[in-house]
């Protein structure tokens, strides 16, 4: 039997979130967390709309998973994103204790891996799933805010 | 004229926050954040009460201070935290570019210097305001909550 459910296709359902968060004049960043194959919580960037700056997508993300669960140990999730997460984002998911995060596109600047943000031991990190997506859509955004 | 308005006199406020988490059975931290000499913000830490481990008290303090201030740049600001921030807080506290973080006892095992999170270069950090009484609170906590 075919199985459906790889790393790319809960990504591309973050990309649909980050469209999203275009669409709204966000950063496009989405994100979505994934248990047993079921998607439990999906965000998108919305720090200008909410003039929040703790408004990223996997904050949000982390805030509904542990809602949906009953719980704040996100233990058997993994979070879909499609950037890197910031030092920000590391630091809640350190503390969420999720048990994987697989993001896009790298983030060089402040990405978490450059500036050294601990996750915690029990999480796993896979990178660059459908990174050229996720890259090209930072890239078009940017573009057009320039003009 | 004596001026009442010292960093001692804020930290008070937030230690009181810090009091209302230790009746509630959270772990004891508060935070104010503070322009002109005006609070504008003020929470404690609410991760149990909330099932969310992004329910820190700075976290709190930042979304509302944005809120109050119709932007989402803590420019001008000073926040007062009872306990070192950790990662996220500190990850947080980068994107808003507060001007100044007053903080009481160091957490030797998560606060953000020694994991290395990077503030803003616009903030500046005063350490160690009345660190006895938030460590002294902090002890009260844990000790109660061995028995």
């Amino acid at each position: 039997m075919i199985n459906p459910f790889t790393d790319e296709y809960f990504m591309k359902k973050a990309l649909n979130e980050a469209e999203m968060a275009f669409e709204k004049g966000e950063i496009p960043v989405g994100a979505v967390i994934v248990v047993n194959n079921i998607i439990i919580a999906r965000s998108h960037n919305l720090t200008e709309m909410l003039n929040d700056v703790t408004a990223h997508a996997e904050m949000q993300t982390i805030t509904a998973a542990a809602n949906y669960l009953g719980g704040k140990y996100l233990k058997d999730c993994t979070l879909y994103v499609t950037l890197e997460p910031c030092q920000m984002c590391a630091g809640a998911l350190y503390w969420s204790q999720i048990s994987k995060i697989v993001y896009g596109a790298t983030d060089l600047q402040r990405g978490f891996e450059k500036m050294g943000t601990q996750l915690h031991p029990k999480t796993t990190v896979v990178r660059g799933v459908l990174a050229d997506e996720a890259a090209e859509l930072m890239k078009r955004f940017f573009a057009e805010r320039r003009k």
